[in-house]
């Protein structure tokens, strides 16, 4: 085993140029662990003149990917440009149909196409991996592909995204505001200058997608997730959650329930004391709930050059081993089709803060209207009114025992038909974690 | 490659009877998983009567292990026994002269044996898998020998003892003594009726020298760990430990320093913000510090037939894939021989209560001599006093900031030769994490 794996990496953005400095500088203790060298033999980027801090010297330079995936002589095809659709499919279309493995990092390639990619990959006997692409430097995927191998997923959630999760902490530890904590993150390279697709729940999304297929060994289906951004929680849901016992997280969840899988993502309350509320900062976390292990967790770096590059490495490293494995987790031919649970069936306790007008009878109206949808309630706070008289504002904030979904939406159309409220309902799931 | 992966099992204690158990309830997902079924041919145990919950039928028993290991028809030997030495030993060495990999739970074997069951592995051209060995159902050894490939280790860290960690738990959550944990965690069966070997870091201290090797490329030297229990660990240190910030785990450690390797089993203070803090009852974590993630942590159940069951299948799975890994990560002859960091050259802040003859003068001789010995104190905290009088005895915490081992403990002799102590200092260190 002492033949060089020869690989070929398209996009040398920071993630691909941290990685081909890796494999220069680390060559010595690469070979050890994979027992054959492992050499960069052919590259793509648009810009050929830029210093990129490696010795591009011996390797083949490529203007397009597609070809560089579709001729370079090569035993692994990396793909680091990004984007769902475009060059990035095509090129690692073009690798999987010559029976040459990849290794991507792209969350949003797989979440679209990954069935097809999975599929397209074992019709030519090799495999894509993707360590990457979930929480950058964790390694769920092998956790979820290798380690949990013979056991039965109930539930996988974790904090998969970065930008939220900074801004979260901050809002909760310095009491700013989100647009403060999106106006750092954005100054601080964290968050994009349209930072919709984070903030939104989307990146979230995307990876939860690909999760909820290693967990229940069903198609990826990222249409049908259910997704609130963290735009609607305020300073205000973040004290009074803590005031509770809670900490705010934007998580996502793919569970299994009687009706099939919930895959949702939205901000949720969860135990202050549980150790996925401490992940703060840009850190990711990924928890599954199984049969045989109880609850597993893990935490780490979600994004960033070198965690992300470390993630490809080890992708790589397991291509010079030779084996091959289901893309996701089981033969393709396997896979069940994707059943969606209502996300209005959803069972869990309920975080809700009114703006009630200030009026005799207010409180009993809206407890009836929660009574009335068989809505039994943890606690019941008013926190303060503003103005005076007939415009007096109290807030109100509600826990719920565990109900449903639709329960809740009933209940708070009824209150809000019933001219109680001045403002908007704020509606925050609880999540429970063990 | 659907041809049967036969396997040996020796000893049907829970692990084992869940394990073959497992193989039979869950056959079909795993051939999905494995690519090939996987069939237990041979097993080895004392009762052969004894209803295990599978069905033994088709199944050569053999009395004696190393029989098995020598004779049986077999592709992988599973050692379930337990033990440094003795049957364990023999039967594992008896497979891999045949070039048969072993998987094994038995960390105390690895810790004594390791490198050369690594040399006798590699010589006959397979490997030893112990997933299992450390922290149960957590995969860490696969993320070490794997995920962190191309990783440069400068910590690795954890709580490695359930039943240390039930005990600690439960002493701060409920201000519990010592005894009384102790007696709760033999009733309920997380603690033997000799607890010595648990509380008193000998079984964290065998799982750390495993890490520590994977850590750092180096040859596992278990009889160079400090080790010190919990015995001493006062509810009056957890609840003192939680009015300054922190929470007292017992901690294993093996640490890069500028001298060499530290490694060590101890109680210690860690900041209760840290995700690590919230890690309570017999759960166990495992974080590891490298130049390419910063920091990850994972956390599970350390313990328990289906948990460690999970962690022997998911090795089994491995093997049926065919790849041989380097059983310490890198070849057996490329790792290095350990080098012990002094333990009086460690570096850390230090908890110190003592107990004090409360007389004019004796905090300002306490505080002397910390600064004789060029200690920088964080604070300093006269707690109450007992008794009259000559008779009345302080008790006074002091928390440093960064020192050395060796600058504290001999500002802790000079003060009990100062004679102003009226019971043993208690010393715990600080770990600092991220």
């Amino acid at each position: 085993m002492t033949k060089p794996l020869r690989i070929g990496i398209a996009g040398l953005g920071t993630v691909g140029a941290s990685l081909a400095r890796l494999l220069q500088t680390k060559a010595g203790s690469i070979l050890h662990r994979a027992g054959r060298p492992i050499e960069v033999v052919a590259v793509s980027a648009r810009d050929r003149a830029k210093d990129r801090g490696f010795d591009a010297g011996a390797m083949e330079w490529h203007d397009d990917p597609v070809t560089l995936a579709a001729q370079a002589d090569i035993d692994g095809f990396v793909e680091l440009i990004g984007g769902a659709d475009g060059p990035a499919l095509e090129c690692v279309t073009a690798a999987l149909k010559r029976g040459i493995p990849v290794v991507t990092a792209n969350k949003a390639l797989l979440a679209h196409h990954g069935v097809d990619l999975a599929r397209l990959a074992a019709a030519n006997g090799t495999e894509v991996l993707y360590e990457a692409a979930v929480a950058g430097g964790i390694p769920i995927i092998k956790t979820m592909r290798e380690s949990l191998s013979g056991n039965d997923v109930t539930r996988v959630y974790g904090i998969l995204n970065g930008t939220c999760n900074y801004m979260l902490t901050r809002m909760e530890r310095e009491g700013l505001s989100f647009d403060v904590c999106l106006k750092d993150a954005q100054d601080l390279g964290y968050a994009e200058a349209d930072p919709t697709f984070d903030i939104g729940g989307f990146d979230a999304a995307h990876k939860l997608a690909i999760l909820t297929s290693l967990a229940f060994g069903t198609e990826i289906d990222s249409g049908s997730i259910y997704i609130e951004g963290i735009e609607r929680v305020t300073s205000e849901d973040i004290a009074a959650a803590k005031d509770l016992g809670y900490t705010i997280k934007l998580l996502a969840v793919a569970q299994l329930t009687d009706t099939g899988i919930e895959q949702r993502v939205h901000p949720a309350l969860i135990p202050a004391a549980a150790a996925m509320a401490q992940v703060s900062g840009v850190t990711n976390a990924v928890a599954v709930d199984t049969d045989l292990l109880g609850s597993i967790m893990l935490a780490g770096p979600g994004a960033g050059g070198d965690a992300t590059a470390s993630a490809v490495l080890s992708d790589i490293m397991d291509l010079a081993t030779g084996v091959v494995l289901p893309t996701l987790g089981i033969p393709v031919d396997k896979l069940k089709p994707y059943t969606r649970a209502r996300m209005r069936a959803h069972e869990g306790g309920y975080y809700i803060r009114l703006s009630v007008h200030d009026r005799v009878g207010a409180i009993a109206a809206i407890a009836t209207r929660m009574a009335q949808n068989e809505i039994s309630l943890e606690s019941i706070v008013q926190r303060r009114s503003s103005g005076h008289g007939d415009k007096a504002i109290a807030t109100v904030i509600l826990v719920t025992h565990e109900t449903t979904e639709s329960a809740v939406r009933a209940a708070l159309l009824s209150i809000s038909e019933d001219g109680h409220l001045a403002g908007e309902a704020q509606m925050l799931r609880i999540e429970q974690l063990d």
